[in-house]
């Protein structure tokens, strides 16, 4: 069974208790490092790994303590605490002699959680695909700056690529469609790449430029069903040289399957 | 000087380095357990003990392993990173030989940043505190439930307390005025309290009932003006057994000083 090259980029490979080897590949380079999103699924993917009955992350938050580079990294992880249905786990990635994110997570069974849903959130107000935008469309610049484009399809809203333009909406909001480019379904683990995908919100603030993150919290809620998401960044609160970022994904049956909120920089300039 | 209540309530003893003394105080019980925001306080202060020149929460996660009872307890703090103008912190509640809460934080200096304000978030919508809803009228058996309410004011926007009354809202929405009960002005490390003491938005929702924090983030984003604070909860994600609790605290100048998520579970029955 071919492998895809999502699976490919986030693998990991046991080498002792609790101690993984990854390859941090380039094709996930944005802006000044290796995307967030995809670092937050490769520590994921070393927790599942670790606590194999409970597969899905209910909860994973990676505090960033310097940019990743691609190449060689080492996930170590650690059992906080694995009782009744859920366990908690505390998992870092090194590079060199370099602590690059420490993440804690509760992991548990998504499948085994009851089936009612209350939610009020709306799903975002998204066109038809063939009438939103390709991130193919993006400008030259913002390509170079962000090669890990090429890994997925992102159709944005048409009313939230103004900053593509020179013509940001002012309002704090991008939407789009998403999948992985090999057509790799989504699944909790791929979650907590998606949830970071997005160019910043500030984008729309008519402040381009890459915002590191500081902390990004995930919850995910359900496992996705197959098909394209629909993924949404906002932001309320931009104060004191920071600013919170929260991204809601949407699958394809219409259910509000992650939520993620992330403390971030503004960009400089 | 006189020490205030909650500041003796939250104090710890550095007994060896990262290694603090705490007692924690029968005032807080709610449900079946030490209420959470108040043991976030308690790591938060070890924290900050362990990193002075980096005296503010920027951000903490609280991942919640099992309740905690009054009486003594232990924190431990190790220090991930600590250089430039941040640094990141992981904490340990513990009692007896049981970790009760794991956590990251990232410490700062709020007073050093840049003073720009964009935020589009809307202030609670609050009554005068005249025309709302002291916790001290409460039902009885909310009362015995919460003896934690002594610590504190809390005035209740008139339309999100139908619930003492058995006519929830079913919105998902509670706010109230509050201030710690002997004038205890609120700062950085009390507002890790104050985003998890009103009652569980599900009580709006119908649902009565003791709601199990998983894991809880707050983003501290600026030092808190003196006087009374707004808090406002609010849910937009039930489902699968869990909610998420939105918290927002305004203080007395207008500004929104921290935002917080909890992922909780619903109460049974």
């Amino acid at each position: 069974m071919a492998t895809s090259e999502y699976d490919a980029h986030i693998a990991v490979t046991q080498t002792a208790p609790g101690d993984f080897a990854a390859d941090l590949d380039a094709g996930w380079v944005v802006g000044g490092g290796v995307n967030g999103g995809y670092l937050l699924a490769t520590l994921g993917n070393a927790i599942r790994a670790t606590v194999p009955d409970k597969p899905d992350p209910l909860s994973i938050s990676g505090y960033y303590l310097s940019a990743s580079v691609p190449g060689p990294a080492r996930v170590t992880t650690e059992v906080k605490r694995d009782g009744g249905s859920v366990a908690t786990v505390a998992a870092e990635l090194w590079q060199g002699d370099q602590t690059k994110i420490t993440a804690l997570a509760t992991y548990g069974d998504l499948a085994g959680l009851p089936a009612g849903v209350e939610t009020t959130a709306e799903e975002p107000d998204l066109p038809p695909r063939d009438r939103c935008v390709p991130n193919t469309m993006a400008p030259e610049e913002v390509q170079r700056l962000a090669p890990m484009m090429e890994r997925f399809e992102m159709l944005f809203h048409p009313e939230h690529v103004g900053w593509a333009v020179g013509q940001p909406s002012g309002k704090g909001v991008i939407s789009a469609w998403f999948r992985l480019k090999d057509g790799r379904e989504p699944d909790p683990i791929s979650l907590l790449t998606v949830v970071d995908l997005l160019p910043p919100v500030t984008f729309d603030l008519g402040r381009p430029g890459w915002a590191p993150t500081l902390e990004l919290t995930a919850h995910v809620r359900a496992k996705p069903a197959e098909g394209w998401l629909k993924v949404r960044h906002a932001t309320r609160n931009v104060a004191g040289g920071m600013f919170e970022e929260d991204c809601e994904i949407w699958d394809s049956a219409g259910r509000l399957v992650a939520q993620s909120r992330q403390l971030a920089r503004l960009p400089r300039g």
